[in-house]
C-alpha cells in the first residue's frame, strides 16, 4: 500500500506527535522488563490508523477544543492498544517471527510473555476507555469481544473451502471493521456530538474497516513476496480462504475447478505457486476488488451525513485513496 | 483444601445459585462453538471465591436492596471472569492437560482457541465492569494489569533460587491477592458505603489473597498427588521458587546448601523427590506458615474498621479457616 497518509488533516504530523508519545506515555509500567515487551512492537512504528481516525472524527462538526481533541488522542490510543495486544496473541497463534520489521515478541522473549503483554496492552487499553466514561468503557470492552468472535469464526472455517462468504464477511466485520468503527464512534462520543452523527461515524469506520482488511486480503494474493515483506498467498497457504479465492470457487468453470482440487489442506512448493496463479489470473480479484469498492461507496455515503468540514472532505476521501493503492 | 464455603452468609446457597446462573449469562455468544470454548471451565465448577466475596462485602454495612445485591454479584463474575481467562491463558502457558478435573481448553480445543477464549472472558468482565460505572471499570482493568505484572514478575525470576522474598511477594500479590482485593472493593463500592469503609474491605481482600496464594504454595510442597491432582512440588519442578523453599535456603546449614545444589535448573526423578523432602522436612514450611498466620492477622485487622454485622463476622473468620485447612 502507498504510503501517504490516509486521514491527513493539516494538523496531521503535529497529531501523530502527540500520538505516539501518549502511546509510550500508556505502556510504562515500573517494571523495566515488562516495560521492554509491553512497548516493543508499539516502538517499532504502524501507520497508527485507528487513532488517527478516531481524531479526525472528533472534528467533523470543526475542530474541538483542546480537552476534545486529548480526549480523541486518548480514546485512539486505546484502540491501537486493542490492535497491538491483538497482534501479540495473533503472532504467537501464528507462530511469527517478524512483524512491522523487527523480531516478534513470542521469538524475541517467548510465547509466555507474549500473551501476558498482551493482555497488559489490553488492560491499559480498558484503563483509558474507563477514563473516557461508561459509554466508551463498554463500547470497547463488547469490540474486544467481537474482535475475538471475528477470529474465533475465522478459525472454524480454516481449509473449508466451501466457506460460506456470510462468513468472511461476518469474519473480517469482527476481527477488522468493528475497531475502526469503534475509533471512530469514540471520536464522536468525545466531541459530544449528536446521536446520528455518531452513528454515521460509526458506518463509516465499519465500511472503511471493510475495505481496509479485503484490500489486504487483496494484497495477500496480488503483491510480491518483497513487497509483502512475507510469503504471497501466505492465507491460503495456512487455510484461511479470502473473497479474492471465494469469488474464484464461485465463479465456476475449469479453474475453480481445478483451485478446488488444491484447497483443503496446507499448501507447499508447486502447489503453492499453482493455486496463487490460478486465484491471480481468474475473475475472483476483480470481483473481490468490486466488493470492496461497494463498501467505498458506502463509507462515502455515510460522510454524506456529516457536517460539511475539512475532517468530513478527509474522511471521504481515503476510501478510494485506500482502494488506488491495491 | 477444605471444601466447606469460607465466606457463608445464611443466604449462601441461593447467592451461589445466582452467581452460577450469572456466570452462564455473562458468556453467552450466538456462536455456538466460541460459546463452548467460552463457557468450558465456568460449567467446570469452582468455588466462586471472589464473586461470594464480593457479595459478602457489600453487605457488611447490612443487606443492601436487591439491586446493590445484584451490583455484587455483576462486579463479582467480573472478576471470576478475569480469574477464568488468565486461566485460559495459563493453561497455554503450562501446556497443562487437565483443570477442574476436566481437559484444558488448550488440550480440548487448540492454543489459539484457548488465547481468543481467553480474550474474550476478559472483554466480557470488561463489558460487565463498565455497566457498574466508571470506577469499577478502571478498577478491574488496572487489576488485570497487575495480574500480567504478577505473573510476569515470576516468570522473569524462573529458576533463580536467588530470588529475593521481595520478588515473591510482590508477584502474589499482583497475580493473586488483587484480584480478592478488587473483588472486596467492588462489593463496597456497589454498595455506596464510604470511603473508609471501601479502603478497609480492599486491605481486607489484599490481605486474604496473600494468605490464600501463600497456603496454595504451601500445599504444592507438602499435599499427596493425590490431593493435589498434580505431582507435588510442581512449582520447584517447573523454577517458580515459593515462600516455604525460599525460606528453606534462608535458613542456610546443610538442608540449604543441598537444596541449592538441586535448583537452578528443571528437576526430574529423584531430584524432584530429594529437593522435596527436604523443603518438606526443614524449617521453611513452618516459616512459609508463620508468614500466611501475619496476612490472616492483617486481613482480621482491617474487619475491626468494618461495622459490626454478620457479614463482617463472616470475613473475619475466614483467614483461620483457610490457614486451618493447609
Amino acid at each position: 500500500m502507498s504510503s501517504a497518509p490516509l486521514f491527513a488533516l493539516p494538523s496531521h504530523a503535529a497529531d501523530l506527535a502527540r500520538i505516539e508519545a501518549a502511546l509510550i506515555e500508556s505502556v510504562h509500567t515500573p517494571d523495566p522488563y515488562l516495560n521492554d515487551i509491553a512497548s516493543h512492537l508499539i516502538v517499532a512504528g504502524g501507520k497508527r490508523l485507528r487513532p488517527v481516525l478516531a481524531v479526525v472524527a472528533a472534528q467533523v462538526a470543526g475542530p474541538g477544543d483542546a480537552l476534545v481533541h486529548e480526549r480523541s488522542v486518548q480514546g485512539g490510543i486505546a484502540c491501537e492498544l486493542v490492535q497491538t495486544g491483538s497482534l501479540y496473541h495473533d503472532d504467537v497463534m501464528d507462530e511469527a517471527d517478524t512483524r512491522r520489521g523487527v523480531d516478534t515478541v513470542n521469538a524475541k522473549w517467548g510465547n509466555l510473555q507474549a500473551i501476558l503483554a498482551g493482555d497488559f496492552l489490553l488492560s491499559r487499553a480498558s484503563e483509558i476507555a474507563a477514563s473516557l466514561g461508561t459509554e466508551v468503557a463498554g463500547l470497547l470492552a463488547r469490540t474486544i469481544g467481537r474482535l475475538c468472535e471475528g477470529q474465533i469464526e475465522e478459525l472454524r472455517h480454516t481449509y473449508n473451502a466451501a466457506r460460506p462468504e456470510a462468513s468472511y464477511l461476518s469474519s473480517i466485520s469482527g476481527k477488522t471493521a468493528s475497531l475502526f468503527a469503534t475509533a471512530a464512534r469514540i471520536g464522536g462520543l468525545v466531541a459530544d456530538l449528536d446521536r446520528p452523527l455518531i452513528d454515521a461515524l460509526t458506518e463509516y469506520g465499519e465500511a472503511f474497516g471493510m475495505v481496509f482488511q479485503i484490500a489486504d486480503d487483496l494484497l495477500d494474493i496480488s503483491a510480491t513476496d518483497e513487497q509483502l515483506g512475507k510469503p504471497a498467498g501466505h492465507d491460503m497457504v495456512e487455510g484461511v480462504y479470502t473473497l479474492p479465492v471465494l469469488r474464484t470457487l464461485q465463479a465456476g468453470g475449469v479453474a475453480a475447478v481445478e483451485l478446488l482440487s488444491l484447497l483443503g489442506k496446507p499448501l507447499v512448493g508447486v502447489e503453492q505457486e499453482k493455486a496463487l496463479a490460478i486465484v491471480r489470473s481468474n475473475a475472483g480479484v476483480v470481483a473481490a476488488t468490486g466488493v470492496a469498492r461497494e463498501w467505498a461507496v458506502r463509507a462515502e455515503s455515510a460522510c454524506d451525513r456529516l457536517p460539511a468540514s475539512a475532517a468530513t472532505e478527509v474522511l471521504r476521501a481515503a476510501p478510494a485513496a485506500l482502494l488506488a493503492s491495491i
